[in-house]
């Protein structure tokens, strides 16, 4: 990696021929760029940093209308950035002017609105426990709009052959499948990154942004988007955006023409992550182990930002808020969240959850140890012994992750393997801050298909769901899994685990998402899965219930959720053959209970003395 | 296990026959056992608890001479017991004389020692990272008195011939091979328990303990283990006992006629702990799992003590610190330490701390987590996080332990293998409150011995010393290893790892405790561990110095041990060929030193551009 050097590596050096050529030429600037392009009045935060990009607009002296004070103006090193903070405290809803003077002369004047915040946005309510998750790749879900496959200015064209190409997925087949997702149970949906990503390839997973202030003309527009979120309100369900805060796209327009050169981390040759985050609280870590942990890039078209920089960490702070505004989101998951600068994206999550108190923010820390998972999240007394507070609401369950991607194959336990697993995984929850406040999941759009994992096993991937679904956290399931999709990240990059979703583009000969187009294989997944989270739904023991699990004997497990008017007895039998299981041990939680019905089967168990569940088996008992 | 009753279950009906028998037949008292059998004069807690028995004792009244204060008296449902305590705070060393009247008229007296402490007792030094640990397992050591092999009162007779039974080793043969384990830069020794144990097998391990305030006729006698302190003292060595609170053996004469029932931990049917101490944090768990997880017995011959109950609390604490006054100990490990009720630990290892400020104790927290350890260190922040401040000052690295047990077979490394254990292992010492206070080993008489793991290779020996020798925390060292000897824990119980020392016993062919009876195999063991520990005894920068360790690159791992003064850098490499290691990397630390001698070869080492090490090898540089 040594001397491979990027496209952007040379940027300085072009930037200060710029410079030059602008300087010397003196030419009248132009605003490009005005970002965010507008703000909204009553803000808990009256600042806002507006940024104005244009040839040579540092030299222009601004200022503004509607006695509004402008608090900062800064400058950097490229003259084509004007970086103007003003004060909205007193400013109602407004159209404001900006004015650029060059000695003493207006040159040009730019139009800046002050919009109207909905009704109660700062108190917006946000996903918790008692909402399930659909995680979709917009590209791979739906083509509801075949008009906008490809756009004429962005690199890259539709070709559903090529594996890693645009398939042509969008927002508008997001919407048209709204009932689809609803009726699986999900209350919401988090979707791979929308904005606009212009890589010469794969740019379908979206990750490497090219403009995080407009949606890809490929999946729709922003007002796509916003409307995307509208219908989700309509039917009482939830929009979560994949936020990027560690890195955009080589080919963000201002990568190409960095407003500083700390803008992004730069090193003397292309440096890449080590991706050992554990150096991060590691109180023998190398500086240097720690430096290229989190200013090392994730891949050589990813420029890492560098959010020590005031200027960058307002920026993405601003357009995080921004979106939450213009499209009344309902909540984040932040990518490769413990790559970044652990300070700066605690003020980060601290900006926006006091604009937003009720907002929730799961942040990807794809780490295998709970200690290290807790650090992470908000008000952890693990983070509290280096003084850190993530201001985090959420983490991810990868070390659950990590356990369900092998246990249901254990037909046999010993000490370590087998139902143990999951009972030393929850264990540990007293480590963490707020155990309810924890993604739970068997897989995601990074991650070998559980389908895969289990060989297409019908009856381990319902002991997979009944778990993700009666366990305390936020279970989110990963599109297609719920009709039996496989998907094997070996394979392909990782195209074999985010193939099209059958029935998403006109002419699919497999339709599932219609129950008359399901294979019966489909139906058998899908009905399973629908029937499972739709009883989750309304279930509030399963949603903020205490939890009580007894140590798993003869590779069963046993637990409790419960409230003080309901109890829910969730029994696993992971053996290959038939389990009776002693009622006596569980007195604690079945207290004067007689019975318990099935919420799957129907059936209905009697608590008496014993209970007999099926080889490779779960029920999920409502205490009678 | 639900029908088997043990002896002891028997007693409470037992115990009611012999109270109504004693009642009836108003036979005169005579005391048969006090314990503690003498105090001493200027404790900082001035009370003592004086447990008086003898049949029917309970009926009298206590008086004691010299203005003594009596605080209490407390009689339990056996009458054979009198808990008497006392007030010493103004009392100096003198004989102390009680009178128990009955009816007002002293029918008996017993004479009470109030003994002189050593000068600054109190204030005695312990045990931390500057020594160097040797654990021995007395019965298996060295034989130094065969007279007493075998006692004439307790069951169990010498027989060497049998893997699982009494040997012959004991005080003695520890004390005429003190200067052999300095040779080995030993500085300590803990040895297994040396108290009776009059199991009729495999007491040798000597875990069941039949008299808490008496040696083990055939390891010697009271004098004999405080003259094994006194002669380690002049060869300013350190003693530690290992100390058990969880259980006693099965004969314990408390035993066979309790106080009180809940003297120990009962249940209607033979109840074993799970092991499963996981529970004991787990904000899940139900009540029954962690009730038999604290109050299950170990095995059938270890009756459970039950620290919840003050009596037996009391009378734990005193026994320990008599311990420490009566044979000037410097430290404590004790035996399965989270088997007990935490908070009575908590207030035990309290309340000797608080009477020897630097007395160290490691608690043997046989699990495999890092947080689930620092839980049980004092002051943890993880503790806190369930108000639970332990007050213990060490714990065991069975997190590294259990990474030494395979690292070195990885001879190449991927993401999860080779010397990524071990930097691993160490990236979370934040979680500890004094990561410089773990004791790290390779092994001890519990595990398979380390020359078995790896086959007898003494290059990996080297390697897994050279570890545990430069690591922070305190290096501990299992008898006979260091002249190569193996063991299989699964091999005949435990007596695979528990063999004989060669050259222990009288007539032993090969004498492995002197140079000159060691076989060239075991000079070569025997010369380097030597070699490494001496050189570590002097050596501040591996005994306090920071650490500072890099990222695993093809499997070598380099980590540094400074003060303001010295740094030693420490370089594996683990590969099964040569490896290259450009130092570059390693600035922060290399600083301005040009090379660096290996303390084992003497061999310098430039550090300008680059290093080389043979295969699997590893150098402990001095920089210079």
């Amino acid at each position: 990696m040594k001397n491979l050097k990027t496209l952007f590596q040379t940027t300085p050096i072009y930037t200060l021929a710029l410079m030059v050529l602008l300087i010397s030429a003196s030419a009248k600037a132009q605003i490009q760029k005005v970002e965010p392009p507008f703000w909204y009045a009553g803000m808990k935060n009256p600042e806002v940093q507006i940024m104005f990009y244009g040839k040579n607009i540092a030299q222009y002296d601004a200022s503004v209308s509607n006695n509004v004070t402008i608090k900062n103006v800064e400058k950097t090193e490229n003259p084509n950035y004007l970086f103007v903070t003003i004060d909205t405290q007193n400013s109602k809803a407004s159209e404001l002017v900006f004015s650029f003077k060059l000695k003493n002369k207006v040159a040009f004047t730019q139009k800046y609105s002050l919009k109207e915040r909905r009704a109660n946005s700062a108190d917006r309510k946000s996903y918790d426990a008692s909402d399930m998750i659909y995680l979709i790749m917009p590209d791979r879900f739906a083509n509801g709009n075949p008009k906008n496959d490809s756009d004429a200015v962005l690199t890259e064209k539709a070709n559903r052959a090529e594996p890693g190409g645009r398939h042509g997925g969008d927002i508008e087949g997001i919407i048209k499948n709204l009932d689809y997702i609803s009726s699986l149970g999900a209350t919401t949906i988090w979707s791979t990154p929308l904005c606009e990503d212009n890589d010469k390839q794969h740019s379908y997973h979206t990750y490497g942004q090219s403009d995080v202030y407009k949606i890809d003309p490929r999946y729709g527009t922003n007002e796509d988007y916003a409307r995307l979120s509208a219908e989700m309100h309509k039917k009482d369900m939830k929009l979560v955006m994949d936020y990027v805060t560690n890195h955009w796209g080589i080919t963000h327009w201002m990568i190409k023409d960095l407003p500083t050169k700390s803008w992004i981390n730069q090193f003397e040759n292309y440096t890449q992550t080590h991706h050992r985050r554990e150096v991060i609280t590691d109180i023998h870590a190398s500086k240097l182990d720690q430096e290229i942990c989190v200013d090392g890039w994730f891949v050589p078209s990813m420029p890492d930002l560098n959010l020590r920089n005031p200027l960058v960490a307002k920026y993405l702070t601003q357009n995080a808020i921004w979106w939450i505004e213009f499209a009344n989101l309902d909540g984040f998951r932040v990518d490769t969240y413990n790559y970044s600068d652990a300070t700066a994206m605690a003020n980060w999550a601290k900006a926006i959850t006091t604009e937003y108190p009720n907002f929730n923010i799961v942040g990807e820390i794809w780490m295998h140890n709970q200690a290290n998972l807790s650090y992470w999240q908000k008000d952890s007394k693990i983070g509290a012994i280096e003084n850190y507070n993530s201001n985090l609401p959420s983490v991810m369950d990868f070390t659950l992750q990590d356990q369900i991607g092998s246990a249901f194959n254990d037909n046999e336990a010993n000490w370590d393997n087998g139902m143990i697993k999951f009972y030393n995984n929850f264990a540990l929850d007293y480590l963490y801050p707020n155990p309810n406040s924890i993604m739970v999941f068997a897989e995601n759009h990074d991650t070998d298909r559980i389908n895969h994992t289990y060989k297409y096993d019908f009856t381990k991937y319902k002991l997979v769901m009944t778990l993700l679904a009666t366990v305390r956290g936020i279970p989110q399931l990963y599109y297609g899994s719920e009709i039996g999709m496989g998907g094997d990240k070996g394979k392909s990059g990782d195209a074999d685990i985010r193939q099209d979703f059958p029935g998403g583009w006109a002419g699919d000969k497999n339709n599932a998402l219609t129950a008359a187009g399901r294979t019966a294989e489909q139906a058998k997944f899908f009905d399973f899965t629908s029937k499972l989270f739709t009883w989750r739904k309304s279930n509030e023991a399963v949603h903020f219930g205490k939890m009580t699990h007894y140590i798993p004997e003869n590779n069963t497990y046993v637990y409790f959720r419960y409230t003080d008017v309901k109890t829910v007895m969730v029994v696993f039998n992971n053996n290959a053959k038939e389990q009776t299981i002693k009622t006596n041990r569980f007195k604690e939680n079945i207290k004067n209970f007689k019975s318990g019905k099935d919420i799957l089967t129907g059936k209905t168990f009697d608590l008496a003395t014993e209970i007999t569940l099926e080889p490779k088996s779960a029920v999920i008992l409502e205490l009678e």
